[in-house]
């Protein structure tokens, strides 16, 4: 099968581009992360990351509710008490300055793949606030593993993991140490905490932060 | 300061090379590995090596000492009760068709430096044994991030660690888990350790195993 071995030897020589592409770009710059994420569209982690979803107690609820967050009233979700999920996720997007992300339609779901993308893709920073990561490249390795650990083929997530090793390795030893600590952490607290895949985030924003984390068996 | 600008980049590309070569290359493969050490090989990381372990209590008499291995007899060290440090040392060596890497004589022992080299590189098997790391893929994984948890800014570890992460991603998804589990877990473990550095191990051949980890605070 000579186009089969081809095309394959090709999509992993993409990765690996995108890959080398990220060590040399600043942290966090989006038009690396995209071609990244771009070069990891591979059907096959993507299959393997469905069964193991689809295998997850409570599934065939969630993927047929399909919960999605919809525009985000940030602003409301502000005058929430201090100690609520709601306060928490406020302070995190208009603290940080940042929009609302990979807002999908209702529309735009049409079967379990469409809304995995669109789900895994609209709670990043949901992620960031239960997992207690900031926005710093230390936050950021935390989130990754994080991520990592909960959807388990996730060859996005690996790469940015072993990105950011390979840049302490060559531009910056010296904080390892750190890139390394963030990394067990996020990894240890995604493999102990419950699924988060397909909640409707909706239902908790008036939740104490660390009543939510405790449901989600989430150890900050 | 156009010709140290050269030099670096040259030392930082040969290092990704190095890298990329072992992205391609069999798990364990020596030659690979080599060329991955000699491009590590840099002063910087080097001297903040030094001074960390030097920081480290007990540190002046570790240097005036120079503790080494020299030839270790395998075949007596396997006659020792089954639960001693020494039979573990053996049957890992023995067990697994291994030579002893690295013997260094008293004389190629000169100063500070020539003996860190010379006693990180004989220990490895050692440090194996008490990290509970076999000599599959991932107890390598695991013995690399203790390695790296006790040698703050030795790139080669870390370069290492981002190699198999890399390797994953691209080739082996589906093990990522194995291999991040591995990862964290001797990560911890090195950070959690007492220093490993400049022990004489030939004082404790027969110490039953568990004590001595205690002794160390490695939590297998």
């Amino acid at each position: 099968m000579p186009d089969t071995e081809q095309t394959q030897i090709t999509w992993e020589e993409n990765l690996i581009e995108a890959f080398l592409g990220m060590l040399h770009a600043k942290d966090g710059d989006l038009e690396g992360i995209a071609q990244l994420g771009a070069a990891c569209r591979d059907p096959k982690s993507f299959e393997i990351m469905m069964e193991k979803l689809q295998a997850e107690p409570g599934a065939k609820e969630k993927f047929a509710r399909r919960a999605l967050l919809g525009i985000t009233d940030f602003a409301s979700l502000q005058q929430l008490p201090k100690q609520t999920f709601g306060f928490h996720y406020a302070e995190h997007m208009l603290g940080n300055g940042m929009e609302q992300l990979n807002v999908t339609s209702e529309a735009d779901v049409t079967d379990d793949y469409s809304y995995m993308f669109a789900h895994l893709g609209e709670t990043h920073d949901v992620w960031h606030v239960l997992s207690d990561s900031n926005v710093t490249i230390y936050g950021e390795i935390k989130v990754a593993a994080f991520s990592a650990a909960q959807i388990h083929t996730s060859r996005f997530w690996y790469a940015l993991m072993a990105k950011n090793i390979l840049k302490a390795t060559v531009y910056n030893i010296e904080a390892g140490t750190d890139y390394l600590d963030a990394m067990s952490q996020g990894w240890i607290m995604g493999r102990q905490a419950k699924s988060l895949f397909g909640v409707d985030w909706r239902e908790w924003w008036e939740t104490p932060i660390d009543e939510l984390r405790a449901e989600f068996n989430i150890v900050v």
